[in-house]
């Protein structure tokens, strides 16, 4: 592990809310996101701590950088993430470590650093977030293998796992224009339907779904025709997000043979706003996924030390609902879902090693994601799909509601956080979104 | 049909190359691309004329454009065709005729646009041809029935065809990041192959294929949520290119079960620089495909008027090959595939409508290609796969090679083109690309 200053678990802020027991955000966290003041169009790059953001063109403006760290922060006088994660992992560790020190309560300069940057301090409720990045392309893998097995045995009882699923990270194309930030209401879809018999309708979807993922940021890219090799490939990931990757499971069982789900997906895909960066999970890293004595040992381009000893983050990522009868009536939020990134079969290398293996070029900003983060129990499914076994086993809500699959009104909320004993808690924050009707026809 | 003064078939023009039998480039073509003048890293915007490119820009400063056409042109001072393509069709039919009246031959102020527009010609010899547009989404279809037969009869022979075909478009999210323009070499992918028995392998691909397709790009966008009406869909249609999309088909059919290909396509794709406008290709519309009597109606956001009497297009598409050893011995390039546009299932309107149907946001500068445009004889097979019958029925070529798939050294050419009788032929250029081998393990 590669711990520093910036991991000490008993360090504190002199921003009072970053050191709340509940604070995603403390001085051991510090994600990256974009921002706009409300009213202003504007986005400026920012880094959470406790409820404020700090704008980190306005720290640079004021001389609180130099040498990488100064190199870093001229990149983040952009309006997007894209620079700063083209510069590679040193000069994420340069900058994180400097907001750190000018943050951090103890510091001999502490009462300087907090005169110099409380103007660059704006409380989270008077920003906007917008998409992080300019996200090229977006690919979203297939890496729960409990996930897997679930939806398998629900189209082939006979062979749930499909013979690849343990030697291939399975993976497709997503949409990256249709991608949106936390907060923005989702358009149920209008899609073809087939009903079991007849012919297909063109009908708004009833099968509407979310899916509780965890997203992968790449930093620098590689060339066309020059994989990344697994060991290095820690260092081509920014950070990690929470991905919500709606299905229309009605349309997605009509269109997606032979060639995969299309218009069952592409109509939204929310992501939250704060990239936790990979150097603040290095506290959590934990071995790669066990394999049970039957499976095979991956092959050479997707195994390594790295990936067996500390290949995954011990990452809760969780997923939320109310109903509109639910806010109407004051009933609080009800968790769906409660899962873990260990659960996936494949570790975030692994994937960006696989998804470059054939040549293929990753630039900054482009996303992976994991595809559904279900575990082995029942509570850690991590879709409708699955919670109701498609439908036929609906939820029982506390306001007396069931749910099979998504109504309008209902909104999702996905969280998650990395917890250690004896460790402030780190958090990705929220990725929301609420279901509005589809247009009329 | 939309004819006026740039379709007229006995227009010339006073370059005198635009005037050859066999030019793709004729004054009623002009279609857009992106080059820079060898040596030099800007990207300009270019029209072809002849074996010439007219730098737009260049023109414009000279103040050769006025009122619509000025701020077509305005959106060509960029470099590439984004911003032209998002003004939408008034934008570039205004630029297209001012363009054709100052390149042609008998119009009263020939000898004075001459004057002024030569400085602004140059060499196709002198030009390198960059990527066209910034292309943010890559979608590709399966719109061609025969090519699906092909596939699915060697998959299912009892089920060639999937029940969703006739009703559904089907297509999947492609990469963007590794669309290449013509002339670009490929690099021979490896990957996971499975051969029959035992674990997979991990190796470089040896069933390497080529994709015969036609792509589209998108003009105006839509905004997400809101669908394009199918009589509006070719407003959002910039123009047409060629499209090879390389296939890696013993990756492939490991991988794709079940949510379809990813790294067998995603190492490369090349596309041809020159984008045929649809104003120029007017001519050339005919009646969308023909159905036979038990083939189901579309869906009603599927069908309309336009579909029916003018949906899609003569454009013949071809598939040309040299191996190395054909080149050493300077024997000719030969045809592999000859099929034709109309020969799909879905109209390119078609297609566009779709895709958007569920919400989804195209912007400026997409993709949406057809997939291989197999027709339903055997010489108009637009891939290997087929061609071949996976393999199984090698090709002979004039050079006494044998050939299954892809070799290292071989060379693709695509290549188009509108014939009408009584009409110069418009061509769509060339799409080439080369094959590496592949990188050291």
């Amino acid at each position: 592990l590669r711990l520093d200053a910036t991991h000490h678990p008993d360090a504190l802020s002199w921003v009072p809310s970053a050191n709340a027991a509940d604070t995603d955000f403390p001085i051991q966290n510090l994600p990256f996101g974009v921002f706009s003041r409300v009213g202003d169009d504007k986005s400026h790059v920012g880094i959470a701590i406790g409820n404020h953001v700090l704008d980190v063109a306005a720290c640079h403006a004021r001389g609180l950088f130099s040498g990488r760290s100064a190199r870093a922060a001229e990149a983040c006088t952009t309006p997007s993430l894209n620079a700063l994660m083209a510069l590679g992992r040193p000069a994420w560790t340069a900058l994180r470590g400097r907001v750190s020190e000018l943050l951090r309560s103890n510091h001999r300069d502490a009462r300087t650093h907090r005169q110099f940057l409380e103007p660059c301090l704006i409380p989270q409720g008077q920003v906007e977030m917008r998409t992080p990045a300019d996200i090229g392309d977006f690919s979203d893998f297939y890496a729960s293998i409990h996930h897997a097995t679930n939806v398998g045995s629900m189209l082939r009882p006979d062979q749930p796992l499909l013979p690849n699923y343990k030697h291939v990270p399975i993976g497709y194309h997503g949409r990256a224009s249709s991608i949106v930030v936390s907060g923005t209401p989702i358009r149920r879809p209008r899609g073809q339907v087939w009903r079991g018999e007849g012919p297909p309708v063109f009908q708004a979807s009833t099968r509407l779904d979310y899916e509780l993922e965890v997203g992968f940021l790449v930093g620098p890219g590689n060339a066309l025709g020059e994989p990344v090799p697994i060991d290095r490939a820690d260092d081509h990931l920014f950070g990690v997000c929470l991905v919500n990757d709606w299905s229309a499971r009605d349309v997605q069982q009509w269109e997606y043979q032979p060639l995969g789900p299309f218009l069952a997906k592409s109509f939204a895909t929310s992501i939250s706003p704060w990239i936790v960066t990979l150097d603040a999970l290095e506290p959590y890293r934990m071995p790669g996924p066990e394999r049970r004595s039957a499976d095979p040992d991956p092959l050479p381009y997707l195994d390594g030390p790295n990936v067996r000893l500390s290949g995954t983050f011990d990452l809760q990522v969780e997923a939320w609902l109310t109903t509109a009868a639910m806010r109407e009536a004051s009933i609080a939020q009800v968790r769906l879902s409660a899962s873990n990134l260990h659960n996936l079969y494949w570790t975030p290398a692994q994937l960006l090693a696989h998804h470059t293996s054939n040549g293929c070029n990753l630039r900054p900003g482009d996303l992976l994601a994991s595809g559904t983060v279900s575990g082995p129990t029942r509570d850690s499914r991590g879709c409708l799909l699955e919670l109701t076994w498609r439908g036929t086993e609906p939820l029982r809500l506390p306001s007396g509601e069931e749910r099979r699959f998504l109504e309008d009104g209902d909104e999702v909320t996905l969280r998650g956080y990395a917890v250690r004993e004896g460790r402030p808690r780190i958090g990705l924050g929220e990725c929301r979104g609420v279901i509005l009707p589809a247009s009329p026809a």
